[in-house]
């Protein structure tokens, strides 16, 4: 029977809809080195820099090419003062967040407080010349500055041996560039893709509690404080050193908190107004340090920052260690502080470009800021990237070019060379409120419920990262939450799902009849759609999965009193196959042979019919005319077949 | 005009195709428990065991449950004398393969000889109670002999510590056995998916190749050799001891491979003669056992087995160890042979029972291989499974049920007993011969040919595996295979295939260009077709792309003077997408309306539909009307609505 209905094949292939145009195109074949250079094109360059570059003369494709590369080139040239009266304002309205937010972070990383300018100042006057994001204003984070801390603690904390503490930071920030800059001209932007939204969401928020935490020590004046991060350790040592709490420093930081939250309270109700809430963090250092200096607050329970010395970044380029008992630490905190800034800094400068319509392009955006942390680490910089607070100040400021990183880095130098010592009296409890209140912001609870309520794995991948951040260290909750993300990735594609069409009344259109229970089956025929894609990690799944819905279905034929003869296999969606699938493909095509029952494809994508054709199974094994355009060709071939057997059979009879 | 258009959409839905029965149901949503059970069952019970156990009352429910653990309990009763004398036959032909097979491969492993008999004896027995195949003998195998070698002998040597080198292989047993019970019972199956059949074939080959170099040793009867297996250890170790090499051994050698490689070829010519070739390799051990004997060869450079204990298997249960400085080894060796086991074991399962259009249950091979070789591991066997050679015979010699097993178990039993000492002649030239017959039609070069005409990746996944095994070690060529093989199925996920869809001629079908290069796009509609899955690890990349394809079509509009204005998604090929996922088409829906052009959605899947109303996707951003069941629906709306839109203009003008 089987080979009987294989013979009518032929006659009736093109049955379906109208003549030769709709069959498939079997000698649809790519010459080999164009469908490597087309996969090859697709994976590292999916953006495909360099098109409309044909038509050009070499040197307008060299001045091209550059101009790639030196984003700078495209914008400076058209630059005027109509964009930098603009730029100017933003510059300045950043620059002011900037020395607030340098200090404090270089607190948070136990790191001297002038560090955290000096990072203020090299590394955007990098970014103006190299990035490609209008938007994005360059500085340290909170996040991957407490990251960096509690690796290299493992190591040496900042009381044993300051100087190693320091020169371990600068030579993290060098890895972190030289690791930026490869993923870059290799084109591996696709590493940071692992970091998915849920995992950055999770850990974003876990980071900000623990961060909040930990400005305890700030907010009731503490002198001793624990080096590790996770809350319980956090909390304990917070009740441990109760006699060092100071009631003045608790006051004044109350009385910061709330005033930095009712300007962010007034930046939601007049959006017009948002200069307040920027400069809020700058007023509160100004005010607190003249506070402090006018009642001596060091002398009495409000502890100061302390002398901050005049002068540019100075030279560090000599004291990168790469010893070899430490180059391993700084190697895992250059990488981790690397994938975590290069995640916060390109989502930033996506988000934001999204609003003006404007592209950013990820592979482009890690060269420059790996150039600009390798320059950093040789300026007495740490690591930089785009944070998102001071990043939509800039962009809400109205910044038209990368020119406002630019002023904000004259505004930083000019405070570096004349104005620094006055900052000496700044209150670390001030700084410890604008750290609480900026991170108040990143424990998103309403994402976490819209994850619970549309995807429960999802949610899964974010707690993980969060409780693993809280409870343990921010290197055990990120690896937790990437490996549980690439685990379900694994298992999406070693279960891809197949299911049974059935024909929707009034239309020549086939579905999954699950999804529409209405759909009606076909008698003596299976048509089967399989998921993408077919490889040898689901091989062995899909053929189970396809004998035992042909077993189902031969049992329900059988109660109705026919036997199933085809199986039409819709390979539509599949995307890609390979050496494994095929074999699958022989197997079940074998093993439904046995059992008298023919196979029909329909609708292969070019990738899957080159292989298929390669391979042999669509000439040798299956037989052209079982190939069909469509689902609907497939079955009306199948019916007109199983007449023809049914009135031979009869005629026997 | 994007609102507009919206508007229309209303009225025109349906347009398509036979009123409400033709729209995508979008209430069609599994309540959460169902969801999350049908995902489980899928991902570890794609087989459904106890499907058709719902009717059956309790009793019957239990006993069924247990055929399913103990396949035994359901041939055994049905078991007559018309099927035990194909067994019997059967058996004693796999017993006579068995005897010189056990005795080489235990030598392969440097392990007494008679270690090899005792694994003949006790795991067949286990297997014929719990094994699931009818065809599968069970025995020792080369590869992972060879593989457990290398790897105990990173600890000791068999020359330094006969002792503990034996223990390990029992511990390592242990290991295996209680692992490959695990996989099983937690229905891990999927793990052995990993191993492709391209890296199988590859490493299959290399350690062929290596087993058969090391053959040389027994072939010129030399006394010293290397413990490495590359390539260039054993040849520099063949020569460094040249003054070794017998004549004698080397002659008898080539008499007797001549003598296995022609009965082989017999097999081909005459398939009804295959137990000539099932028999030669006890031939040659009895034939070079007599003349050994009758010439006293172990003085005339003929090298001979040596003594062998009468008896059954000692109990070894009190000599494995789980001392924490050799666990590491022998978990290690546990792991890697027990994977390597299983997929042997199981791949030739599988492609016998296929012959006889029977069925394996991979997950319940696993117990039973697990069970035998946690036995084993008691009573002085190491790591057995499956092999390929031996199941083959036994398929061949005509075997109904595994009690061709216990045949063979019974004969390697009075082995065992009474016969043992005899097989003290045996020349070493003589295994050696048997191995390198067996082996080499393990070098399938035609396979490698296939690979590298069909799919060149799969052909350097195979040849990474070859090339690591035969100039590095075994674990190396087995890794990096396996790791190339992930590296690929993550670049397969990372890049889905997009394609731009155009109207083939004559059909309401809508196809590639690429591929149907007669496919006509639609003026002002860009159709593209999304591959499977989205998932974080690919949203970014699908966003760039989409956004490409865009700008690419704008292009070829403007330059024919009209507007792009709709965008259809086909999403049919989309099995499921997550939080990443539904983020990217959103932030695609954003950049497009920016640009005044329409989404449309067509045939999303039961998961992506539930998750895109979750989400409200569907509802809040695009609206419902924009959703529909085919391309070609789709396009009839959007057509409808630019020919509503272009009258409205003409009429506002």
């Amino acid at each position: 029977m089987g080979t009987d209905a294989g013979d009518d094949g032929h006659q009736l292939h093109g049955l379906g809809a109208a003549g030769d145009a709709a069959e498939v195109n079997l000698s649809a074949r790519r010459p080999f080195v164009e469908a490597v250079w087309s996969d090859l094109a697709e994976t590292f360059f999916p953006d495909d820099p360099f098109r409309g570059f044909g038509a050009l003369p070499p040197a307008a494709r060299a001045w091209g090419a550059l101009k790639y590369f030196v984003p700078s080139l495209e914008w400076a040239p058209r630059y005027g003062l109509d964009k930098f009266k603009y730029d100017l304002l933003a510059g300045v309205t950043i620059a002011s967040l900037a020395i607030p937010q340098g200090i404090s972070y270089a607190r948070l990383a136990n790191l001297p407080p002038i560090v955290g300018l000096y990072s203020t100042f090299v590394p955007p006057l990098l970014y103006a010349v190299f990035g490609s994001s209008n938007n994005l204003a360059v500085g340290t984070v909170a996040a991957a500055s407490l990251l960096l801390a509690s690796i290299v603690e493992t190591e040496v904390t900042a009381d044993e041996d300051p100087q190693l503490y320091l020169r371990l930071f600068y030579t993290a920030a060098f890895f972190t560039g030289l690791f930026q800059t490869a993923l870059g001209v290799f084109r591996l932007g696709l590493i940071v893709d692992f970091l998915s939204r849920s995992t950055i969401t999770g850990f974003m928020g876990g980071t900000a509690a623990i961060i909040i935490l930990q400005q305890l020590k700030g907010l009731l004046g503490m002198k001793h404080f624990t080096t590790k991060t996770d809350v319980v350790s956090v909390l304990l040592s917070t009740f441990r050193y109760r006699h060092e709490w100071k009631w003045q420093s608790a006051v004044l930081g109350i009385c910061f908190i709330l005033f930095l939250l009712s300007s962010k309270h007034l930046r939601k109700k007049l959006p017009k107004l948002f200069w307040v809430s920027a400069i809020a963090p700058f007023m509160v250092v100004v005010i607190g340090g003249v506070f402090a200096f006018l009642v001596k607050g060091d002398e009495h329970g409000i502890p100061i920052v302390g002398d901050l010395k005049k002068g540019l970044n100075p030279l560090s380029i000599s004291q990168l260690t790469f010893e070899s008992r430490h180059m391993k630490t700084a190697v895992k905190a250059g990488l981790l502080s690397g994938i975590l800034a290069l995640a916060e800094g390109i989502a930033v400068g996506r988000s934001l470009a999204m609003v003006k319509n404007e592209q950013i392009d990820g592979n482009k955006e890690m060269i420059a800021f790996g150039i600009m942390n390798i320059a950093g680490s040789f300026t007495s910089c740490y690591l930089t990237t785009g944070p998102f607070s001071k990043s939509a100040v800039n962009f809400h400021a109205g910044c038209k070019t990368p020119m406002s990183n630019v002023v904000m880095s004259v505004c930083i130098m000019l405070v570096l060379l004349f104005l620094a010592p006055l900052f000496k009296y700044t209150p670390l409890v001030a700084l410890s409120a604008i750290i609480v209140v900026a991170m108040i912001g990143l424990i998103k609870v309403k994402e976490f419920c819209h994850l619970y309520k549309v995807d429960k794995f999802d949610f899964c991948i974010c707690m993980v990262a969060f409780i693993g951040v809280v409870f343990f260290t921010m290197v055990i909750g990120l690896s937790a939450s990437v490996g549980l993300s690439v685990i379900r990735a694994l298992l999406y594609v070693s279960r891809p799902t197949t299911c049974k069409l059935g024909s929707i009344a009034g239309s020549e259109t086939f579905r999954d009849v699950k999804q529409y229970p209405h759909a009606k089956s076909i008698p003596g025929v299976l048509a089967l759609q399989l998921g993408s894609p077919i490889y040898f990690v689901n091989a062995g799944y899909l053929r189970e999965r396809i004998l035992r819905w042909v077993e189902d279905e031969e049992n329900v034929c059988k109660s109705v009193g026919h036997d199933l003869q085809y199986v039409v296999l819709d390979l539509g969606g599949v995307t890609s196959i390979d050496n494994s699938g095929v074999g699958m493909l022989r197997e079940v095509y074998r093993s439904l042979d046995r059992r008298e029952i023919r196979i029909a494809l329909t609708n292969p994508r070019l990738e899957v019919t080159e292989k298929l054709m390669l391979s042999g199974y669509i000439r040798d094994v299956l037989g052209e005319e079982w190939v069909f355009l469509t689902v609907k060709d497939a079955i009306t071939a199948c019916r007109y077949a199983l007449q023809v057997s049914r009135s031979k059979g009869e005629d026997q009879v």
